[in-house]
């Protein structure tokens, strides 16, 4: 993958809020803010860092709890500037956390037990709150184009996103993706180009054309904008602990892709610690996958630090990523905090969709049968602590993959009479 | 249909809130609080009667705004119990109104252009705001199960508030329904039960099974609790004067599919005016139709005060309701307001769709679609004012009626490589 470097002229005045440069998870290297995502010493990911040092903590909690009912009410902890919520942008965020009493009824849970449904955001994933990051960042570094490389999810968000932003929009898939999945990004009008290959072509071509001057003022969303677009999944981490009424839960139950947002919601839990938002108190994370791309998963049972490529072969699409590059930080962060990774199977995932569906009207995208079923194995295994108060992720709208519950149908037929409804026992 | 009467000594207990009585809209009749629906003088449609004397404006709104981000921050002005947002239920409403400058642009509005996107509720249309008022009578009244006709987007709301609710769910639709419309209403666990017959069948059957013993401890949504499950309506008209600072727009474009939304939201705004909570002024209202049903055009473009029966045929589904019961009163408020009500082609209703999604990132449902394609049409015929405050309505998701927009697809088909995507034009 190409890496860039940007003179610090060029960059030193765009005006993120507090982000004030990027520095490398690896080194330590510190960079300006630029559209840069490897580092230039040691080719370790640059993550955004940020100058909180002015903020007193009740002045900044009153500031957040008056602000929109959007991520943007925590715009004082992100890469965006101050009047990011005037900006034509989704609004993303401020999802529902559900209080899941008849699950955790079912699952045995006694502890207090929150399903956070991130399928309420706008075009009905998590990916909106990152996108939304990406497109700030795009806006500050004056381009013109808003692209990705996707199979699904990714593709809407940025398709919608550049629309309302007045931003062109040039998406990548493989060309022979299913037509729903297809529609769903097509219709927001940007380009949308079918690359013969498979999505690991997409996305090596995706890496040439960041190099070429053919992709100069092109803001690729999770490549040379990923520093920023990553921050994103900080949100989730603000608002589960805000909704908790400024509490940080004991457990989380986060999916594994690419392991980006488990990493960032382990760093926003640990700002609002730094911030005095919230009580210091230890909080245990626990990664999820589907067994048929259980990379990260099989690492952490086989006590690797290093996490193995898989070929995925899963329902989870959305969660099918082989060579996760975040994978060795999701290892060191359930460790640390004393959780865990555990995989479920896909016949287990359509279980989970059902059983979140049944008991708590949310249905899930795949990803949160991975989250759902996932809970109910550590629980079983004696991992996930019963009476504690846990919070599982649902990243994603089962509308997204209504293919994983197909079947599911009538519970009887009958004619129109009350003799052939007494006769079906509906009575 | 069965007219049921109760007796006042078994009702006249349960808290509803604000809710004192049911009057019937024809002759002013009331009747205490009770699963009823039809007047037993006239047989005129029952509407909830409130007792808002109490209420001082200023500390009203201060409730409002410090109330959650969900229609529950309402409950003063709904027929449900003051402590309803700790119920378990969906938590819907509070969706966002979207300041449409894009699609301002191109439709020639030189005035604010808003659309309130109902697509943000749970289960991704604006049923969620009905059931969720029928829900709590439900509750008030001691039924057990909840239970409707449907061919859409209220099987889903209904299965997803029953299943939360620890109700019994059970949703009559025709058997032949499309497989995607059966799985989104059927993971949600509850029975549906499929009726050999078409929709009529199926109305008609339900009517049945409310005068009989079968159905005792049913609580039909849209039929025994019609009275409080229409009222939820009224919250779009709540949030959209919030939204815009406790202020009336000036026109609002409403889809017509029974015609109750229509005529809530103008009770809803007429109550906001009543209490002071916005200045008492002027506001048009305008219905939307697709041309394949369009009863209440018909009639208004022909001077009728009657509406004629049509038999539909529109890929606007949720709107195609030939013979829609509130359609006189539409005409009423459509000509005492000074708005109209036009229908647009299903050609017209797909242009639209895309028209949003290009210009302000928003999916809508077919629905969506009419009101969108009316709205473009009303300023064609002057008959909205393009200096004005206009709101108009999306009421369901995109991703619901996938069919309207398949066929939009990929812009370029190219190899991986720089060469291939330099010859597609893309650079």
């Amino acid at each position: 993958m190409a890496v860039q470097t940007v003179a610090s002229s060029s960059t030193s005045t765009v005006d993120l809020g507090p982000a004030v440069a990027l520095s490398c998870r690896e080194c330590g290297h510190r960079v300006p803010l630029g559209p840069v995502f490897a580092c230039e010493e040691c080719f370790g990911p640059l993550e955004a860092a940020y100058d909180f040092s002015g903020y007193d903590t009740e002045e900044l909690r009153r500031r957040i709890e008056s602000g929109p009912a959007s991520i943007w009410r925590y715009a004082p902890l992100l890469p965006v500037p101050a009047d990011v919520a005037d900006k034509p942008n989704l609004n993303p965020g401020w999802t529902n956390l559900v209080k899941a009493d008849n699950l955790a009824r079912e699952l045995g849970v006694t502890g207090e037990l929150f399903v956070k449904d991130d399928s309420g955001n706008p075009t009905h994933s998590f990916k909106d709150r990152v996108v939304a990051q990406a497109l700030e960042a795009a806006r500050a570094f004056g381009f013109t184009t808003l692209s990705c490389s996707s199979t699904g999810n990714l593709a809407g968000a940025v398709g919608a996103a550049a629309a309302r932003a007045g931003f062109r929009s040039c998406v990548f898939i493989p060309h022979d993706l299913e037509e729903g999945k297809v529609v769903m990004a097509a219709v927001y009008g940007g380009e949308l180009v079918g690359i013969e290959g498979n999505y690991d072509d997409v996305n090596r071509f995706c890496s040439e054309l960041i190099g070429d001057p053919a992709g100069e003022g092109w803001g690729f969303v999770n490549v040379n904008l990923r520093p920023y677009y990553a921050e994103g999944s900080k949100t989730l981490a603000y608002e589960i602990c805000e909704q908790l009424g400024w509490r940080l839960p004991d457990q989380l139950v986060i999916p594994i892709a690419s392991g980006s947002q488990l990493t960032k919601i382990d760093k926003g839990l640990k700002e609002l610690i730094e911030l005095g938002l919230v009580e210091d108190r230890p909080y245990k994370i626990f990664g999820a996958q589907a067994a048929g791309c259980s990379p990260v998963s099989t690492a952490f049972k086989a006590g690797h630090d290093v996490v193995r490529p898989q070929k995925p072969n899963t329902i989870a699409k959305s969660l099918a990523i082989g060579n996760p590059a975040d994978g060795p930080y999701v290892l060191d962060i359930a460790r640390r905090t004393g959780g865990a990774v555990e995989d479920v199977t896909d016949e287990e995932v359509v279980d989970a969709i059902k059983l979140l569906a049944r008991t708590e009207g949310v249905f899930a995208e795949t990803a949160g049968g991975v989250t759902v079923g996932v809970t109910r194995k550590l629980l079983k295994e004696g991992l996930l602590d019963p009476a504690k108060t846990t919070v599982v992720l649902n990243t994603g709208d089962g509308l997204k993959t209504l293919d994983a519950v197909a079947g599911t149908g009538l519970s009887a037929t009958i004619r129109p009479t009350l003799d052939s409804f007494r006769e079906a026992g509906l009575a």
